[in-house]
This record gives structure tokens, C-alpha cells and sequence, in this order.
């Protein structure tokens, strides 16, 4: 580009966002610059304070700025029920979705030996540490249901079969609102394994 | 959000940028706090600076950090050539295309009375006194091929009439490597309109 350094430099800058592009980082960079200098102002300010204040929360993981997270500390949750995510974006959703009203334990990750992601990266012996000392009557794994995910839910079903604990894995199968006609083999296959008599819970 | 007022204010941050929903803003503030803390340092450092130090040319009015542009600085560009665009992004277009040696003229924007957008903010006082004083001898307008872009091409052609200088438009067509078959009637017209005997220039 015949443009100027500070201007190639934030376009390069914005490239380290998920999904976005050349294209899209330059669009980004002159929608900033040119049309909306506040709203670029306040990105930069909120960007560099979440950075310099966010941290994971000493129970569950999750980014917050706070030593526990707000769900950790709530008195309303059931502290008795705990249900183990891959990351802090699983939370949001399960949160939007509005029933569950347990505590999580966020693993930052799977299960990924090439990536050099063991138990360790993923605090599982802090979670164990978590069970033992918290005692919750259930572990609900809500990992994804992908090749790593299955493997991470299976190892730590295996890391929690000496505790006196129920561990549960959610549920695959049609997601509500899909048609089966366009649902994969490998969910409808889920689907038939877990079927219930209708009327049952 | 049952979240940290931190990371709402990131994410309600993320969504001035164009085209980031709430969706994409959650995962570019999840990404950088959770995945890529250095990435999202450069970002807020790079936007802070860029905002700080970015101004428009005296001469061209794109954005630069300089008084003047690289393009307009450029003793190697034909400063006798002008072409009008609406955006520095058309800028970083032309630029890619690579033939176009001589130097623009930013809008920043087009006619758009509805939004309060005339002639004062498109500086078109100052491209008449920079027509009268660098007498170039050619302006090229290329403005984009919409309703308020053609508006824009006409009234600036109306007011370039009074100098001695040939105003010429970009070539509307079927774009190279388009399929006629996929491209709309207005395109075809204009295509029509502006064939050329083969071999003629």
C-alpha cells in the first residue's frame, strides 16, 4: 500500500479479530478514521482497560475482572450443580438460554496433544481439587460435541469416577426448530440412541 | 449478560465497527481476552495511535498522518492527472490496480441532502480552487455508479465547466472476467451504450 504507516499498521492490527480479513480490516480501519473517531475512541479505551483488568475467575475460570466471577459469587445459583464448558462464550448461551441455575467450570480449551493442550492447560486438577472439596451432587459435561470434545468429556468422566459424584453429559441429538431432512447422519444417529417414550421425562 | 461490566462494554464497544453484530463482537472480545492478549494490545495501541495522529492531506484529503499524502508528496505522480473519488478506500483500490499515476481528490462521501451532506462537505469549494490554481489537465471523476454518486459526478462536472480543463468519467461496463449472463440491465446498457469499434482505443 502507498498509504500511511500508522494506517498499515492498524489494518494489520485488526487482522488478529476472528474472521476478519484484508478486505474487512481496511474497511474496519477506514470506518474508524474517517466516519467514526468516538466509536474508535472507545474501542481503543475499552479494549486496553478489559485487557489490563480481566482476568479468570479463581473458581470457575471464566474471564472476569473480579477474583470470582458474578455466578460464582451469587447466592442463587445451586452451588451443588456444576457444569463443565470449553470456554466463556459457552457460558453466554447457556446463560441466554435462562434454565440453568448451577455454577460452571470453564476449561479454556480441549483435549489437544498436538496442540500441546493436556489435562494440565485445561486445570483438571483444579477441577478435581473443586469436586472434592465442593462436593457437588451432580457434573453436568457440556463439552462439543466434536472429536476433541467427546475425548475431553470421556477423560474427565474417567477423572471423576473415584469421587461420589452423578456425572451427565448434555444431551445430541435434532436441534429444536431444525427439520430432519437436513440434519447430519452422525446427529440423527444421537437422536435414535437417546429416544424416550413420549410422555416420559 | 450475567457477565463483567468490563467485557459488556468491549463487547458493546466491538459493534461500531461495520459489519460486527452482537454475535461477532462476543467472539472478537472472548478471542482477544481469552486467546490473544498481545493481539488485542497491538489493536487498542495501534487504534489509539492512528486516531491520535491521523488527519486528513492538506492537499488530497485523505486520511494521512503527514501534512501531506505519500501520493501528493510524490514527485514521481503526474500532478497534471486528477481523479475524484468518493472514499480513501477507492484510493486503496485505484492504488491496487496499479496504472492510475496520477494523484486524487476525496470527497469523503457524495450528494446526499437527506443527511445533510452538500457541497461544503464534500469540499468542493477547495477542488475549485485547486483546479484554478494547479490548472490540471485532466479531472477524471470516479464517483461510485449509484443514484447519489452520479448526482454527485454531474454537479461537479456543472462546476468545473467554467476552467479550461477536460472532465472525463470512469467507463461503466461488464466488469473484467464478469459472465454477461449474470450481470444486471443497467450494467448491460451502459456496456452497450460505450462499445467501441475492436481495435479502436
Amino acid at each position: 500500500m502507498n498509504s500511511s504507516p500508522l494506517i498499515d499498521q492498524l489494518i494489520a492490527a485488526f487482522r488478529c479479530l476472528p474472521g476478519v480479513g484484508p478486505k474487512s480490516a481496511q474497511r474496519m480501519t477506514l470506518h474508524l478514521l474517517g466516519k467514526n473517531r468516538d466509536g474508535g475512541k472507545s474501542l481503543s479505551d475499552a479494549l486496553a482497560n478489559a485487557l489490563q483488568a480481566v482476568g479468570n475467575c479463581a473458581r470457575c475460570r471464566t474471564l472476569t475482572e473480579e477474583d470470582t466471577c458474578r455466578i460464582c459469587a451469587s447466592v442463587s445459583r445451586n452451588h451443588k450443580l456444576l457444569c463443565i464448558v470449553e470456554s466463556p462464550a459457552d457460558i453466554f448461551a447457556i446463560e441466554q438460554a435462562g434454565t440453568y441455575r448451577g455454577v460452571y467450570y470453564v476449561l479454556m480449551g480441549h483435549l489437544s496433544p498436538i496442540d500441546g493442550v493436556g489435562p494440565e492447560q485445561l486445570g483438571i486438577s483444579q477441577l478435581l481439587d473443586k469436586v472434592k472439596n465442593e462436593k457437588p451432587e451432580e457434573v453436568i459435561v457440556a463439552c462439543n460435541p466434536t472429536v476433541e470434545g467427546d475425548a475431553t468429556a470421556y477423560y474427565i468422566a474417567e477423572q471423576l469416577k473415584s469421587f461420589d459424584v452423578l456425572v451427565s453429559r448434555i444431551a445430541h441429538g435434532v436441534p429444536v426448530g431444525g427439520e430432519i431432512e437436513f440434519v447430519d447422519g452422525s446427529t440423527l444417529t444421537h437422536a435414535f440412541a437417546g429416544r424416550k417414550p413420549i410422555g416420559g421425562s
